[in-house]
């Protein structure tokens, strides 16, 4: 007798934009501001609140302090300012759950950080030992520097791939200036999902297949058609028999 | 046989202000800034580790959100608001306090929210709420609301006197805009923690003697002469044979 | 010969909440937010622009220094602070208005630095001093300290009523929490504002009449059907033979 | 009959490091902070009236949005959101400036945007763009992609120098990494001040001579000694005859 396959699905939530309400039904992970690109105590409360009742698992979406630019440019930190960027953000999420009955249990960068730390050996290594001194799980990009990193630090990390993103032939994002960034098909986007979940394999742009051993989807949650796919998505698990759960 | 009297001292560091390195080693509590009102997480990180160096316990104090103003204004905010920002404060400091050996053991609010919850319920009532939900003693003001509440709620107290300030004879603080509201003469004030520490009674403004179960003096930083104040009190206790150390 | 009645339709731009695209065709002046409440430089920045196309008079939406609230709670300002606030966030939003070639035509303030002004004499002489040093008139509401002080002063005001507001038989507004407070219909809220523009007259919540001399009526655009009722609210002044524009 | 010559000395004030009220009387030009690297709306204010209480021109100090690493870490921004960053600024100051019967004359960016725009050219770009935006000269340093753009454009340049900063045979400084990036002896720093001012030549470290066309030279205010140094600058160029004044 074997068990179903399982998948982890999760988004971003507590950003004041997309809807928060119908993502959570949805997924089994919400990375949750943290307030350096989005949030602020009261409603970041608020929205652990939410995951702890839909018992979705919460996750601290970190960010570089750059609230203008919501988080999505580089910034050129040292080792020690990521570290305590990362263990203050931590630290704050970790107490508003508990607060409200839940707790974080992983640490996912956000926006610059999440893409700085796939090269950025001094930055991915802050991360790290961030993730490390606050005693979680750091999800992150498998064949990224951060996931080395981490593997040789005993990190454990949640290896992660994009629904609705390219993959190139080497198992990287096609950056988002490029034909085939992104997917916009709800049932093309699904049947990737269940295909990564059932086989750890994606088809990459050139028509080639790449392994992959990510075991949590990231669902988007503020384009237009999101919360189409992420239903289409979620819907084509259930029917392919493969349980959407953290892990 | 019988052990000598403790006084805890304690000072506010991590704000950017004042001479935290001159501070350190007169004091036996730290009332570190969590961001709100001064301090980034790499410093305050930086204030932790000195902190934990130096044997000083550490205190969260939380504020406020109300950076261009230092915390010294009052604002309107609401029950939740208030429990959230707390809460944010505290777990963001636990976590910089932990990365580097140490952790948080108490809450001290700042500036205006301190002195908020001397009379404002609602206010008061939310830092209570929020002390209780991370865990730690509130330390405050006799004869405050806070403390009030803390004691109904069970939530643990360091109660508090001010070194440089005067009293009046209700106990409270004389306000600063009021004659005798700050005292300056550093024997005078040392003479005072001493009697304190040693009969628990403090000389108000008229000459009348005050009671205070105070287990704590709060030493200022940041005012022409407190060095040379918390020196000369430094002193004073140890010539009476007044231990001081964190309680 | 006679001219048509003019009436200004004001709303608030540039906040990250609401529809901005849709509201610019419908009102003659955008309150476009400063930064403080809400907004970063170079998002206000476009909405200036957006403001510029649609021939739409620009004013500055100041507010207290509190994004994590924004502006919604009252913060105790001194004088001095609450004129750096308000010329500082002038002066932003001028310069932003003028790099697209537009202006900034009025000042008015945002949320509870709104209210507050209404009866803290303290505050509304500080706003009535910025906008005199930033030259500029400022919209407030008739009966307020603000305008009081402003006339006074000798400095413009544009009067301001609320379209969906209930109005006591003394001429304030209705507090948000007693009946009466929001209208929710969008004909009585068109018929109220043609009203209000033909006669200077609005109807309290007692049946009672009130006189005003407000030439500005702000229509709210993050609410659910806001966006309707501003749109029924045009075409009865279109059908009513009143002009909107700025003035 | 010829005058004597004449030299700007500008050093930033408004970060709330330094001693602002020491540097003043020795300087020509005041580059004051605008609230994105240090200091807020009221304690600017401030510093704009002892500026123009001292006859002292108040240039803008343009930061990235970047408080908690005081402006010194490079953001990669946008062309948009630069121009849009420091519009902002320049009109936040330009306003306070006004309203305490001063104004802004020039524009220098800080930190890192300075660093930046001596090479990145759309950040640079950005920076001019935003310079004639405001309708201001730019300051910069020789050689600096900023001030090329800025000649193309016909952007008013007040070109820099460093007074303890040691210079490379090509006219660059010396990176601070590296031997002989800081000069520390007051009475070589002054000669250095007097030998530009008098013939524009500028010793690099390997003993080469470097033309500069400086008209500007910034002394450092926050560093240890560097208030001697100024003073030591101000004295030797007096006895050479040297005026010091905005130019």
């Amino acid at each position: 007798m074997c068990s179903n396959p399982v998948l982890d699905l999760n988004a971003d939530l507590g950003e004041g934009v997309g809807d928060d309400a119908a993502l959570m039904p949805l997924i089994s992970s919400a990375n949750i501001a943290c307030g350096f690109h989005a949030g602020d105590p009261s409603m970041l409360r608020q929205v652990c609140a939410e995951a702890v009742d839909a018992g979705v698992r919460i996750g601290a979406q970190v960010s570089y302090p750059d609230r203008s630019g919501f988080g999505r440019r580089f910034m050129d930190a040292t080792r020690d300012e990521v570290i305590a960027d990362v263990v203050y953000q931590v630290g704050a999420l970790r107490a508003l759950a508990e607060s409200v009955g839940g707790t974080v249990e992983y640490v996912k960068p956000h926006g610059a950080l999440y893409n700085t730390i796939v090269h950025h050996e001094v930055q991915a290594r802050a991360v790290v030992d961030a993730a490390r001194s606050v005693g979680l799980p750091l999800m992150c990009l498998p064949g990224s520097a951060a996931r080395r990193l981490a593997d040789d630090a005993g990190v454990s990390v949640i290896a992660e791939a994009f629904a609705d993103r390219g993959y190139t032939p080497a198992g990287t994002l096609v950056p988002r200036s490029e034909p085939g960034a992104l997917l916009h098909d709800s049932d093309e986007i699904a049947a990737r999902v269940v295909t990564l979940a059932s086989t750890g394999e994606i088809t990459a742009v050139d028509g080639s297949v790449v392994r992959s051993d990510a075991v949590s989807v990231c669902l988007h949650g503020d384009t237009p058609g999101a919360l189409a796919h992420a239903r289409t998505v979620r819907r084509a698990l259930a029917s392919a028999g493969i349980d959407v759960r953290a892990r």
